[in-house]
């Protein structure tokens, strides 16, 4: 099932850099392995901000919250959550 | 390039039956020939609304709207439109 | 899979007496099934609006939209649809 | 009577790391604590975020308000209180 | 119990002259007979708005809903309910 | 004449324990003489937030000013001012 | 005392146009006599807009609320009133 | 001096379309001869909208409100009007 | 030229006491200054919050933000400004 | 192709005085290099905020985030992308 997830980053600007630099890593790591899994399936930069609109397949509301609750940007993250279902419009079903 | 879009949709309640099984209809066909035509890469029904997020891949701003406001239902919509870019994390561009 | 859903209903003033009347009663019989099939797990009214607060269990998103889309009072709602997870200090799973 | 409450928790991430600690495993001790005296009878995690959605159970808003007001997270919290009354399409009346 | 209800009033211009005199008559008597009970404690305009600023004593949310359900004007109102607890500093408990 | 006032306090998790004492006990006391007074003629308590509803009975807006103004917490308060009229439903006059 | 009031003007493109003439040549005939009285101290065009920024030089908030509520206009306005008190730093008190 | 001006525009559905037609092919001639005039140096469609961005080069905010007061469209549209400086960082000044 | 402008200052607790009024004492000044200079026609505090809505009167946007852009406060204000035009009802035109 | 993009600045009031002078000179420097390369064609100051409305013309949307992104005040700045296209009734297309 298709979840979109809207994240919008804010990390203090008075946080260690090499604690910085060590967060936006590993984020990028669990991005790439999720995508890898199948299960972050679109990930797109919303121009001129540090967010991005993306979408999970996966196979419950819980499993996404675990996966969004533990990425490691997720304490400096507003995100937004829409369920998606298939449009009767939509050529084919699925991401 | 690719831009994110947000349709919802409000007939008013008083339109014609038959005006709005028209323009419904013709919305239908066209979300189909897009579709099919590469440009409309995803469209998906937002849970619980009679809205839509899609994501379009055209050559410019230009054709975007000339697409959107040629679409049957578009006086009937409140649209926003983001303009997406690569986001450094994810493993594939494009759509 | 839980989904918190917000309903708030505006029926045009103007909508003829008899249709309003067979809308509201339709949409009662269509809560109370789906509350008998377990599917409509809680249903509370908002104290001083025209508006419930609702929580449905269903198998999918796709689901939920169908339920949500197929309610005679649809055309006249407000819907907010927020997906749920398991709480860590939630005593117990569920609805 | 009931009453449906938002909790959204946004911690300072430089509070003293012990502090968050014990603020947590306390809060999590009360919830435990009202959910067995069944005060607190729905605790449900929002997808992707530090927040919750709850339904308590309670004599008065005055003792609803002591409860909020002496939760060890409070401090962190943005609290929204909705009053519940029963939805004459409810199958059965109560949490 | 006391609940703090803002409403904001909107009727529709077109709405017939006899209707709507008629709605506001039967919606004084009903305020006036709600005072007399002391269950709607106060009553004041908002300073340029048509709509008020009112405290209700009641003996439950469902009560309460019961009453601003069945006001005359509710169809065409927009109303908020916030509960109210004893403040600390407050000199005297109640309305 | 009658002022609707809401305040909202948001004291920094960082302020000296002994000032954020010093301030909260400074504002009951001036809350308690403005009440003996006659001039903050309601005051509750919003369920579930570090806010209040008051009224105040004053001679002119200058004289409000002044008082809010005047409040220890006012500088971590955000107020909203609503001036007050006699509503025409209204059983009696004033607060 | 001194009141701020903003007035958005949203008249029904359906009203008669005989009735919208009418009514806009009343409001004007009352605004121009309230300033001879010296009560609509100030009024400006909001440029771009159907809007005026007034300053009311009045006895109470009663009596704003009267006026306010006795202009044709008002009820296709949306009004929102601030109560203005002296500046520390104003050169001259008043309007 | 440079005002930056957005426009929103919404017909109502109902209104006749020999009127409507009229006042948009007016509207568009208004447009042309003000930017002939040099007044109306700036002139964009934001994509998916009836709307635009435009900027105008007037001698006063007064000159301002009699060009937007007086096209055919201002009736169906919602303007919001913000004064622009040069900007320090500015290649060039103006337009 | 007329421009209304509304400024809510916050100014961080924890600025240095002295900076504090050092920049208190010289918005004073200045505001005296260009209300003798006939600049600054209109200044007013809103009741209950360290805001001020003010009248400008000056040759350009520029020099507006000229003026606003050097207020000892600028750093810790909210400006909103809101260009006037002479209302067709205004009994005199000017501030 | 043209997108419209306005940028609120909020530079933390505790920034080390040199650091700040130092990203606004390189960001100063960043704006002339861009206007004189034709990308950054239009750029005005809001009147009273440190915000710019600015027009970029871009090859994609990709380049326009990666100039945003690497401006010196980018971590500082709240930016609004909106996408434009050639109006109907513009009599020259383009800047």
């Amino acid at each position: 099932m298709l979840f979109h997830v809207r994240m919008d980053v804010a990390i203090p600007h008075d946080l260690e850099p090499d604690e910085r630099a060590r967060l936006v890593a590993t984020e990028k790591e669990r991005a790439l392995a999720l995508q890898r899994a199948g299960t972050w399936v679109h990930l797109w930069r919303i121009v001129g901000q540090y967010s991005n609109i993306s979408v999970f397949d996966v196979g419950s509301p819980d499993e996404l919250h675990e996966i969004l609750w533990s990425l490691p940007l997720f304490p400096f993250m507003t995100v937004q959550v829409t369920p998606l279902a298939r449009h009767p419009s939509a050529l084919v079903a699925g991401p």
